[in-house]
This record gives structure tokens, C-alpha cells and sequence, in this order.
């Protein structure tokens, strides 16, 4: 059977709300089966804490300041090369079942006058994937939404109203049948109004499922994409109501933080919902509903595994457990995701190699700082391919996988664009300068904010990040390092796309002479004596 | 009559072979009437020292590390856009009648579907330009060569052999009939074997008046692009011995220069054309005739004013003189380019701007740091249009042509990339690591080395760049303040090209719940509230 990849994304999924990853009650014996089976790469870090540049990222191997897609429905420019261009070529189905949050680039596909109608602008619009069903989360009433065949399934079960994705499928119903949306967080604790079969995560499934029955002969790379546990937070029964205010970790927060922060702090300390997650009254409500739906996953997992493996698939099947971001919870004085603390940043990262060579690794816990762009070269090279190091910016996790991994890279790097965020554009003059870059080498976390102080975290002394040496004099030395560490990322080459280090050295490093340009030659006899030197006998 | 921009640029010009630049013997009235009547940006730099990236970055306005055809003949990446891009939806047909030695992206091309045969694809395979001619210089025996109708004109001129693009028009002959190769540099005093008016310099500029011409009523920017004075040194009578070694001015080196040299020196040293350029009888063989092209060409500059005036198009055609880098005539030791000093990194700029509001400037030098990078901006603004500066890197120069610039640049950037070169690629572990950067304040030169010292040059001390502070620890700050520079230039935003700051501005960056996405209220009534405080009432 030819070789695939199911490539298992969650959304807005924390690293630590797994039982492998140290969550005391939750329930997931699903994916800890998968990271006992496989390696889990404890150090993960995504190159974007906010889903759509994070998911870029993912798929074109690239940081965000090379792919140039910096927020949610910042258009990836035309022509840059996703998953499908570098996987395609080695024959290998590349598709999408679930969320991508890519916005295509209209107007440069007008530009080169590529149709969307046609197979390859279709291909170039979806991020390089065939699309077997695309849904970037629940359409708000009354907007134009996306193509997701999810909207036809409810109809199709019979879930009327004007919107079933959000009434039903994101929001409870009061005793006497009025819609308690998911978006308001007092109603987290609601089971929602659908049943649990038809509710998104298992119709991914069952639609992922489908692809994998009908393309059992085919090599394929099935990007597999929960929308969840993402907002609206609300789950269907029985998950609705699996863990209570008991199951909650505590919050982890200091009032240190809150004292003369920085001005980006202060600025994101103003969201709206960062004032929602102090309350304990939401926490109570969101986070068992934010864990229920993470297991009604893990259930999902099970299933796949079951399929997998009753078809026959799991011995020639990568597998990939992962996550786009993270989702402060409350933690830190704010809610949703979009800095760089861990609860952010910091994401899952399993991958189960069923391949003979990956057998000494099974069960490993890796700790070397791994980025989310390792994957994609990871991916090539599973199925035989040769990275292109001079468009892929990642690391392939292949030799970790099999045993033999070269030094460990010596930070990671995750990048921030604000300039559509309100309660911090004031912080820049101009939009292009609203760039937070987060650099991190497993003990100290800087973040270089853009015309402001950096920030600055010791997690060897303070691992939950409480205390911000940035403004402190004794740690200009660290701040010092790392902003070279910096510099020496942003100085290189990430747009020298068209040409591979490879092909450099073996057809154009040569001397001018050889292409019949002859130059610094005085006269006849000096051309001859340098050509008969030269002569390919 | 709608407005138009003549675009000339010559190859391998230097800064200060014109007589408005102070060359002491060289005549070029046209030239410098130009700058009489325009601008002269004395202090202008391109963004690398050699053709092709150079011209990517006149092309698209961006630097080199952005467009990333960082070296000869490395294909610019498809849907990079260039000034064609920019000008035909103002209306403005851009059209090429000469070199541009850009390599399209044919992978890309045909991953994306686009075919050259398609009115589009002819476009994206020439740099955006619509050909009138094109040709990138003389093609040597037996390579395939490039499209210009330059060929088919000497065959209908009569002129024989296999290849009078090389026998005629690049070499001289001997009294007994023998082709004297323009590629030897002791021809470089014969006259070529070719009557002048059918030489490559009157040849082009025949073929830009004749598509004037016809072009009279539309609105364009014809790109000019002369060959000359590019090597093979050689030109027709009579410009063949017009000048002579008398005219020649005196090399600019030092025997410091070759004392312990940086090992970038050291690698360039090692040329084959670096040791010729050192010899007397090549000087005095070469720069007369290179002298010669530059009057050959300034002779046709007035050939075009001449027909301006008499079409009446003058009046609203802006016309820029310039150069795509400069020619080391073996100053510092060296021949040809690709490295900083003012002779190979140095263009001349003018700028004949013929609206009334450009009146107050006639005649000016202005002393401002200027970059290649800065015209594409400024045609922009010429016919009217916004300047999308999230994609162009440059700075219009209209208000410095209108008398009411702004600031100057702190500093101007140019690059260089010697993977392909084969003296010097030793001094990289990897091709994609072979990257120079120099950053010049206008008194401090840096070139940044990867994996090297930096050198360093003060040119108020040492206008002619003798001396090399680099390893100099008494100058280490200057070197901090223009890395620091070089850091700040390398963090910016490269690649959000699909979105201009205006657009954020404007239509990205709001509050969530405009959307219909309700994030962080617990319940109908806080939601209810918020909705009538943020009502549009």
C-alpha cells in the first residue's frame, strides 16, 4: 500500500490540556496512545500565535515574514508554495477536510489571469489542497460564509432555522426552546442543541473518513482540521457535562503582572474578553466545556485509529497530532491566544512513524525546540522526496523520529502582527510596523516588541512567566544575545525561492568563461593557454 | 498629449564618467544638459552591484533580499510584481527596448498554469515589460540567445559571417581581413567592424524613436536600456579614437589596499580580470574605448532630445538617466563590479522632470541618499497614482524634483550575493550564506560579511576608501550603529505585499463583534448593551 499522512490539526488547542502532556483530569486515551506509539515533541512552538498566519506557516514551511500572510485574512501572495506544490510532484494527494483560514490572493491571481474555475487556480485559492470539505468555523447569521458541505449535513438531518450551524450546532436551547448562543460565555455549560453525531467534530471525522475509504490505493496527505476545541465554547452531550469546576487546573497568574506593565500588556490586559477570563464564574463555565470538547476529540482519534486500522492503513500511515495555537484561558489576566507566553505559543506536537526505523523512539519525550515549520520538510522527506532548504525554512523531525537527530536548533522564533488589533495599533506609527517577534532559546524569552522595550522572561527561575525582566539593566546582556540571535534570522535569505543551494553549486558557480564570455583576457595567446588549462580532457 | 517617462539606464556606467560629475575629459553635452535642465541625485546607490539584481530591484522598487533574484541569471520569482504591474492599471503602456537581463521563473510559471505564449504570460516572462526589443547584450558563438531583431538587422544590413553580433558589431578586423575578438582587451583601441549607425547604441535608440513614434497619443514609460559602455570594450569609429590615454584619469588605488587584506579583497584579487585591470596597457587599451561608448551613447541621448522636441513630446515627458551599476576600470587593484566602492555600487541619477512645479530645481545636485529603488515609487506618483509602499521599498523623489522633499534617508542598502562566484564562494559553508550587505550613512561605509569581520570605510577621512577599519577596534561603535541599522532595515516587513497599511487601517482593523463574532460577553444583556453603545446611530 503507498504511503500517506493523516495531518491531525486542532484549533485553539492548549499543550497542556492533554492527559500525555501533564493535564491531572482530562481524558484523552486516544491521543496518548498515538504519543505512546510515536514521539511527542515537548517543546513545540507555532510561528504565529493566532490561527491564520500560524496555519501559513504549517503549510508553506515558511516563518510569517516569508510567507507575508501576517494576520487572519491577510492574503497569501500568489505563487507562494504550500504543501500540495511540494508533495504533488511526488505523487501524493494533498487534502483538505476541515479548517485551512486561508484568504487567497484575488488580485494577484487576477493578475496572472489564473482562473479560480480552473483546476489550478481551484488549487491555488485552497492553499495548495484539494478540498474534500472545507469549514473554517460556525458563519455568523447573515454572512456570506464558506463552501463547507457541513451547512447541506445539518439540513440534510433535519435542524431547521435560519442558521442551524450556529443554533444548533453552537448554541443550547432553554426548556422553552429559545437559542442560548455559544458565543455568550454564561452558556458554556449548555449541551448544545444537535446531536453529538452531527455535531462539527465527529462530521470532520466521518467526512475524513470518507476520503481515506475511497483513496485507500492512493498516496495521500489528508490535513484533517478540527475547528475545535476553537469558540464558540459549547460541546453536545454527554461532554457538556463530563467535567465540572472540580477539573479545572488553577489559574496561573500574579498580581506582579498587572503592576506597571509593559504597554503591550496593558494594551491587550483591555480586550474585552481578557476582562471576561478573570472571572471565575466564566472560567468555571468555559473551561470544562473547552475540555469536553478536547475529548469529544480524543474520541474522534479513536475512531480513526479503529478505521486505520481495520483498513488496513496504519502500518504505511504518518501520523501527526498537533494544534495551531494555544488559548490563555484566564491565565495571565487574559483570555483567547495572540502573545507568546506558553499557554499561546506553545503547542502539541505528536507524530507517530509507523516505519521499522522509528521503533527505538516509540513512547520518546523530545525536548529539543521543535517549530511548527518542521513539519512540512518532515512531510518531503517521508515520502522520499528531497527538501527545498531554500523555500522550506523548517527542520525535517524525520532523523528524531528515527533516532539519529543532529544538534538541536539553538531558539525558536514565533512572530505577531497587531496592526488589526484595536486595543494595541496605538502602540506603532504605521501598520507595517506592528510586529512583535517572540525569541526563544528553552530558558530565556524575549519579545522584541517594535519601538518599544523588549520583554523578557527567565523560565528557568519563573516557568510560568510572571516576572518580565525586560526594563531590568541586569539582563541587558541576555536581551543582547538573543537580538542577535535575531538579526542573524532576519538576515537571511528568505526569498531566494527560484534557485536551490544545490543547483547554485553544481551549474552556476563556475567561472565566466566557460558559458564563451571571455573576460580579462589581454590577447589570443592568453585566451588559448587559459582554454587549452581549461579543456575538458 | 498624456504623460510619459523615458526610462534610460545604461550598463556598467560609472558615477564619474560624465562631464556633469566631474570627469575632468570625457564629453558628454547632452548628458549634462540633461542635468541642467533636471535634478542631478548626486548620491545615489544601487541595490546590488551587478545586473541582474540591480535591475530586479529598478524593476520591482524593492530590494534585492525582498524580490530575492539575489544573482545573475536567478529567476525572479513569479507574481513578484513589477513596474509594469504598477503602471498599466494608471493607464501607462511599459515598454522595454533594450536589456534587462531578467530570468523568469518557468517552474513557477507552470505551476501556476501561466503560459508564455498567453498575452499575460509574455508579460510575467518579461519582467512585466511589453517588448518592443529585447536584447541583454552580444550572445556568444553558438549559446542560443536571446530575441532581439538587433540579429536580423546587421543580416539585413549585410552584414556575413555566423554571428555579426560578434564579429561586426563586438570586434574589430585586421588590415587583412582577421577578426579581432572584442573580448580580447588589447582590441579594445580597434574601432569595431561596423558602420556606427548600425552599432547596438544607435541601433536601440533608433528602435525607442520608431516606437515613440507610433505611441505618440498613448500615455507609456519606455524603458531604455543601452548595453553599453558593458563590455566587450570596443566601439566604432570615430568614437574609437576619441579619446586617449592622456584623457585617462588616474587610478585610484593604494598599496595599503593590498596589505593583510579582508578575505573577501583577497578572493576578488584573485580575478583573472582583477590582474589584467591592474596592467597599464590594459587601462590605456580599455577606458578610451570605454570613454568612446559613453560619447557614443551621450551623441544618441541628443539624437532622442532632438526627436522629442520635434514630435512635441517634450513638454510631458519626464526622462531619467541612469545606470545599473558601475565599473571598477581597476581602481582598488580590481576590474568589472560586485563589490561597494563608490565605483561599482555608484550610479548617476538624473531627473528632467518637465512640469512647472519642477521649475524651482533646474540645475540642482542634490546631495540626499538616493536608491535605484526610489524611481519606481517616483513613476508611480508621476502618472498619478498611490504609491503602494507595502509593496515598493523606495521613496518617491517627485518632492525633491518639486522642491519640497522630506527628510533624507539615514542610510542607503545595497547587497550582494557571490554564490555563483567561484573565488569567493569559500568563504561560505553554504551557497544560500554568500551574502554581503553594505549600509552607507554618507559617511560610513559598512560592508557586512556573513561569517566574516565586517569592513569599513570613512569616507570624509578617506574619500577614496583606502583604508579598511574594520578590524579597527577604535571604531567598533560606528560598526554597532550601522548594524544596528542593518538590523533595523532586515526586521521590516518584506513580504505583506497583498495588503496595503491604508487597507488595515480602514477595513481590518476593528472590534470582533462587527463581524457577528462575540467574543468575551457572558450574556444577553452585556451584549445587548454593548451593541447599543457600538450602534452605528
Amino acid at each position: 500500500m503507498p504511503k500517506k499522512i493523516l495531518f491531525i490539526m486542532c484549533d485553539q488547542l492548549r499543550f497542556d490540556y492533554l492527559g500525555c502532556t501533564g493535564h491531572p483530569s482530562i481524558k484523552t486515551p486516544n491521543i496518548d496512545a498515538l504519543a505512546a506509539r510515536g514521539v511527542r515533541f515537548d517543546r513545540t512552538y507555532v510561528q504565529s500565535p493566532i490561527c491564520g498566519p500560524s496555519r501559513m506557516s504549517f503549510y508553506t514551511g515558511r516563518y510569517v515574514r516569508s510567507h507575508g500572510s501576517t494576520w487572519n485574512s491577510y492574503p497569501l501572495r500568489v505563487g507562494e508554495m504550500t504543501l500540495g506544490d511540494h508533495l504533488r510532484p511526488l505523487g501524493v494527494r494533498t487534502v483538505l477536510c476541515g479548517k485551512t483560514h486561508m484568504r487567497a490572493d484575488l488580485e494577484g491571481m487576477e493578475r496572472l489571469g489564473i482562473d479560480m474555475s480552473s483546476d489550478i487556480g481551484a488549487l491555488v485559492a485552497e492553499c495548495g489542497f484539494e478540498v474534500w470539505d472545507r469549514s473554517d468555523g460556525v458563519v455568523p447569521d447573515g454572512a456570506a460564509g464558506n463552501p463547507s458541505k457541513y451547512k447541506d449535513h445539518l439540513r440534510a438531518r433535519g435542524y431547521g432555522g435560519e442558521n442551524p450551524w450556529h443554533s444548533a450546532a453552537n448554541s443550547g436551547k432553554s426548556d422553552d426552546g429559545e437559542i442560548l448562543s455559544g458565543w455568550l460565555l454564561k452558556h458554556a455549560a449548555e449541551p448544545a442543541a444537535i446531536a453529538e453525531e452531527d455535531s462539527e467534530t465527529p462530521y470532520t471525522t466521518t467526512r475524513a473518513i470518507e476520503f481515506m475509504e475511497q483513496a485507500k490505493d492512493d498516496s495521500w496527505c489528508l490535513h484533517l482540521s478540527y475547528i475545535k476545541p476553537h469558540w464558540p465554547y459549547i460541546v453536545p452531550a454527554p461532554y457538556h457535562d463530563m467535567y465540572s469546576e472540580r477539573d479545572i487546573i488553577s489559574v496561573k497568574r500574579s498580581d506582579a503582572e498587572l503592576k506597571d506593565p509593559h504597554p503591550l500588556m496593558a494594551g491587550y490586559y483591555g480586550y474585552r474578553y481578557s476582562h471576561a477570563f478573570r472571572r471565575d464564574d466564566v472560567r468555571n463555565a468555559v473551561i470544562p466545556a473547552y475540555m469536553g470538547l478536547i475529548t469529544q476529540i480524543d474520541d474522534q482519534i479513536g475512531r480513526l485509529m479503529t478505521y486505520l486500522k481495520q483498513s488496513g492503513q496504519l502500518d504505511e500511515t504518518l501520523i501527526v497530532f498537533t494544534s495551531d495555537h494555544g488559548d490563555y484561558l484566564g491565565d495571565h489576566w487574559m483570555g483567547e491566544k495572540e502573545l507568546f507566553h506558553d499557554q499561546s505559543a506553545r503547542i502539541p506536537m505528536i507524530i507517530v512513524d509507523p516505519s521499522e526505523g522509528a521503533d527505538a523512539t516509540r513512547g520518546q519525550v523530545i525536548t529539543d525546540l521543535t517549530e511548527a515549520i518542521d513539519l512540512a520538510p518532515t512531510f518531503v522527506e517521508f515520502f522520499g522526496g528531497k527538501v527545498p532548504d531554500h523555500i522550506l525554512e523548517g527542520r525535517s523531525l524525520l532523523p528524531s523520529l528515527h533516532g539519529n537527530a543532529g544538534p538541536a536548533r539553538e531558539y525558536v522564533i514565533s512572530e505577531y502582527d497587531y496592526s488589526s488589533r484595536p486595543h494595541l495599533r496605538h502602540l506603532s506609527p504605521d501598520a507595517k510596523s506592528c510586529l512583535l517577534t517572540m525569541v526563544f532559546d528553552g530558558r530565556w524569552k524575549m519579545i522584541w516588541v517594535e519601538g518599544h522595550r523588549p520583554m523578557l522572561y527567565d523560565l528557568e527561575t519563573d516557568p510560568d512567566e510572571f516576572n518580565d525582566l525586560g526594563a531590568d539593566e541586569n539582563h541587558s546582556a541576555e536581551i543582547m544575545r538573543l537580538s542577535n540571535a535575531m538579526f542573524d534570522w532576519a538576515r537571511r535569505q528568505h526569498n531566494r525561492v527560484t534557485l536551490s543551494d544545490e543547483k547554485i553549486d553544481n551549474d552556476m558557480c563556475h567561472d565566466d568563461a566557460v558559458e564563451g564570455v571571455y573576460l580579462g583576457f589581454w590577447d589570443e595567446d592568453e585566451l588559448a593557454a587559459w582554454k587549452a588549462d581549461n579543456s575538458p580532457d
